[in-house]
């Protein structure tokens, strides 16, 4: 089987790395717009050689791992042109507007909607790595929308990549990852900059910063070109969570003003409840993700 | 020396073990109210022997480490008792209110007002390490409240633990941690508050939930009944710190509402330059904090 990826950063860059690997794939083709993406790709291996973009039409399996902005714009396109038997598979981290993007595409049966979960806050080519996606979660949505061999053929694409495989609605998916991935990166980015604005002021602030800080703000380093897409995307169901999460920060603050350290307890004590589910998180991770 | 340790959990067992490690204390005696924490101290040998709150009075160094509500109450009365000789080390993480504990003590110059920032989100004496304070920086909070000698002594304890020294007025600590810890660890409370509220009616949203939300969750874990009271003395500057916070997190939804994918772009922008600020302080880690 011969793929091409279209995309080549830390995603698109990690899947062509592991496709090879597990020789699922014989040839791995690469497409990228940005020319410093194509040279580096080609200079740590992740792909056997870059193609212009109509050489989509030569392969039997093409990865999207773009920005969801150019997902939504392109992926119509790139089925109108490629043979009966390719299978194209998505990993945008959003799902309803790409499905409605070709819904009533005359070849959306080829098309397999994913979200293979994973990620660093690095970015690009050179960010990409083997191993990135063993034991997380992929799901895909839609799976009647897609044909029974297209299906197969992206279960054993995920199956190299080490994934589990789960199966959810486009909405029922855009909601959760708002909670469990969108938040996040919103809490991270806007804690950066709230204390970024303080240092403006306060040159030695960073000197009492220690791995707490540096925990919470990672994601803050995330790209941008990356996120904004996404989080436009999934206003409705993000805009819901953050709401949410800010009306829990201000009862907090009331607390806090009211210098009531018991219900401030309270509340810590409730959120505590989190430890069970990172430890089902960290199970996951083939490499430790948490400081000891 | 011979010294005694108040409050036997993951900072004062940490600040035990070293002590006896690097040779400036030939016995460690401790001290907790919680008799699970006392038998667990000796069992790991955190501690040479338990003795109670009187004996502090044969001690040549104190180290308080218990929660700075606890602090507060009890540090004017163990100066009372201590001999002339003795010093006294707290390692609470506000300094105000505890530096007015003791403003007018005639024993004040006996005392050094500290904050070793090192920590984990685990706690209790099995949670206690060697290295934890390693390559971190440590404050001592109005050095000149405190005499040459007791100064000497506290330098002396804090290079055993590895830390880098730093001077500064206790309003001028308390306002810089709500900034770069306190702030952090609210964001992270109310997150996991957030999470877990959703997913009382939404059973498996913790399948899709990956290292980035592990990452930014983790001080969720830590210890109300040490928080709580840190939150409280610290209220004013964690609370302004708090409004910012939300002021910046109502922005960013007000322009998710409105589709504006270009201004999202530029907050996350100027947040990414937090990556220098994580840089130095990846540097200052003896052991890798972030999942690469």
């Amino acid at each position: 089987m011969k793929a091409t990826i279209i995309g080549l950063g830390l995603i698109g860059g990690s899947i062509a790395l592991d496709l090879k690997k597990a020789g699922l794939v014989t040839h791995v083709a690469g497409i990228d717009q940005n020319d410093a993406h194509t040279t580096e790709a080609l200079k740590r291996g992740l792909v056997d050689e870059i193609v212009q973009p109509d050489a989509v039409k030569n392969a039997d399996l093409i990865v999207l791992a773009i920005p969801v902005s150019a997902l939504v714009k392109l992926l119509p396109g790139i089925l109108d042109v490629v043979p009966g038997h390719t299978v194209v598979i998505d990993a945008g981290s959003t799902k309803s507007q790409i499905c409605k993007a070709v819904a009533n595409h005359p070849k959306r049966q080829q098309f397999v909607a994913a979200h293979p979960i994973a990620g660093t806050e690095n970015s690009g080519p050179s960010a990409a790595f083997s191993g990135l996606f063993k034991n997380k979660t992929n799901i895909i949505c839609e799976r009647e929308r897609s044909s029974p061999e297209a299906l197969e053929v992206a279960l054993k694409v995920f199956e190299a990549l080490g994934m589990n495989t789960i199966f959810m609605d486009p909405e029922e998916h855009d909601r959760h990852v708002a909670y469990v991935s969108h938040l996040s990166h919103v809490s991270s980015f806007l804690l950066g900059q709230t204390v970024l604005d303080i240092e403006r002021d306060e040159k030695n602030i960073f000197d009492l910063a220690g791995s707490g800080f540096a925990s919470t703000v990672r994601l803050a380093k995330s790209s941008p070109d990356m996120w904004a897409p996404i989080f436009e995307q999934n206003a409705e169901y993000l805009s819901q969570a953050l709401l949410e999460y800010i009306m829990h920060l201000q009862k907090f603050q009331y607390y806090l003003m009211k210098r009531d350290a018991k219900e401030l307890h309270k509340i810590m004590s409730e959120a505590n409840r989190i430890r069970e589910i990172l430890n089902g998180i960290e199970l996951k991770q083939p490499k430790p993700s948490i400081v000891k």
